[in-house]
């Protein structure tokens, strides 16, 4: 039998998660050719959960020629460690404890397999099919529910010592600022730049200008969300764009200490916030380059990612694949 | 002729500092067998420079056999760009500019020569010779009249897109904090654990507790120095002890962010507030654990360097040569 070229090979990417697990097979260049989902709530158990996905992706694979042009499976997951394989104690999962679920799928399907977190997986996706193709060294900020990160350095995921690398989102911007509803911590850039994050920024202006007329004095403080502001936001309301310019401006400060850390050509920005643009670039970008030394500033572009959103999960995981030994 | 054995190769470490230049031959195992120094200032002309330190290393390079066992030529210096080779716009050396300090070494010496600034050498130093032998991913953060820094993932030195990475000196830790004599930055670490950064926090708080005794009183401000509340704190002085304590605080903070951005087996402190021992890495330690988030707490040493202070400079600069491809 001939080997398939390279260029005709194919991936397998698979986004698990909390609620559902979406699949799809992909190409070199990015194209999904083959796209599915099942639920990932419903399956307490993970080998009923693994059989649902085997039967799901199965039709596809056959379609493919599982021993020929599929080179592997990528996964990306919540507490997801490339290093061990497995998910780690993920709190928002129907499975507790450590799953090992890069050895369980590489069984189950017959193919090589790579877990990572799904912060991480978006950089990969990046740097393979997106903003930071021919990039070595960038970092991916996914400003979320929550705010994740993935860090590239010399054209490889940082990973760490443990696996654990690049918690961004984590990191103190405030020291004593706002509390993390639910780390606990005080001041932690996912308590400002995430979409709870900005909900809670606008109800905290509103209550702090009184005076200041806003669309979003028409709603109860718990209809407020991320997409209720930056709707007011598009439509000119000072208040929305203030909420906007303020965490703009805490994720410049949080990206001038990343950049003094890694210097990377360029931050790459993802998720429901980027939405808003110039409204929180703008400001970002001020606001990093007024924190750095000299020599870094007017050298790195914040630039937002390039993958759809809808299909960024898949790619990312697919994109691990090419990465395999 | 038959190749030399690796294990026999000698490198030369030349460390540029404002003041003087110093030289070693060193082995693999980070044995110095010749050492010597010239003038840095008194050469306002590179040229001169590189004349008098090729007379002065060349009676060694003779003992060794220049074309047998000598390897190579590692460089430290302030600005010092690995990639470039440059050193770029120091502002406390004679040259002004950029100079191509590498080049200029290699077709003197006419051996390959590699250059990187103070920090990374040290950290290439402690990988090769010193605490962080065998480590892939650690942290080098020195201690001394700046806060330097070297960064290793992935068992290499972390550059950057541009040769700069690793100023985490300059990171803001405590936003709107102590203003930075030089870069006029808010708040960045070097702004407190510095030999300066020491002095003005004793200073605060001889001021702010003015009922507290301490020997420091016995002295105007401007004899207070970093050794002066060292020799008090091991004294037991309550004051020097708290300013310690606060040093070792602030550095915790920092160390908490640093560790979720790359996920290190062990931060290394170097440099003369290093001296202090428990008295800076126990709040150090306590409060860089209090700001991380669970999945890395007690994973991560916080350990002294292993090189004596007076060779670190030199081993350093001559581990680069080890990396030379």
């Amino acid at each position: 039998m001939l080997a398939t070229p390279i260029s005709q090979q194919m991936a397998v990417g698979i986004d698990i998660g909390g609620t559902n697990t979406v699949f799809g097979i992909v190409d070199h260049r990015g194209e999904i050719s083959y796209r599915g989902a099942i639920s990932t709530k419903k399956h307490a158990n993970i080998k009923d959960y693994l059989d649902e996905l085997h039967e799901a992706i199965l039709p596809a694979l056959n379609q493919f020629g599982i021993d020929k042009l599929i080179k592997g499976i990528g996964i990306g997951a919540p507490n997801g460690n490339y290093y061990t394989g497995k998910i780690e104690y993920a709190p928002n999962l129907p499975w507790k404890g450590e799953i090992p679920l890069a050895d369980l799928i590489q069984e189950k399907f017959g193919l090589p397999a790579a877990l990572t977190n799904d912060a991480n997986a978006a950089a990969v996706g990046e740097m393979t099919y997106g903003a930071a193709k021919g990039m070595k060294d960038f970092i991916m900020i996914t400003l979320g529910t929550g705010v994740g990160s993935g860090i590239v350095i010399n054209g490889e995921l940082v990973y760490g010592h443990d696996g654990f690398a690049g918690e961004l989102g984590h990191t103190i911007i405030i020291p004593g600022g706002r509390k993390h509803w639910s780390t606990g911590a005080h001041g932690s850039l996912e308590t400002y730049t995430s979409a709870t994050g900005v909900t809670l920024t606008a109800i905290e202006l509103l209550n702090k200008y009184k005076d200041k007329p806003s669309i979003l004095r028409n709603y109860d403080e718990d209809e407020i969300d991320s997409r209720l502001i930056y709707d007011c936001a598009i439509q000119g309301d000072e208040l929305a764009k203030e909420t906007y310019a303020f965490t703009g401006e805490i994720l410049g400060r949080a990206l001038a200490n990343f950049v003094m850390f890694s210097s990377p050509e360029a931050i790459i920005l993802f998720g429901g916030l980027c939405k808003a643009g110039s409204l929180i670039f703008q400001p970002a970008k001020k606001t990093m380059e007024e924190n750095l030394l000299p020599i870094f500033q007017n050298k790195v572009q914040i630039i937002p990612s390039e993958l759809k959103e809808s299909d960024a999960a898949i790619l990312g995981a697919s994109a691990l694949v090419w990465e395999l030994k």
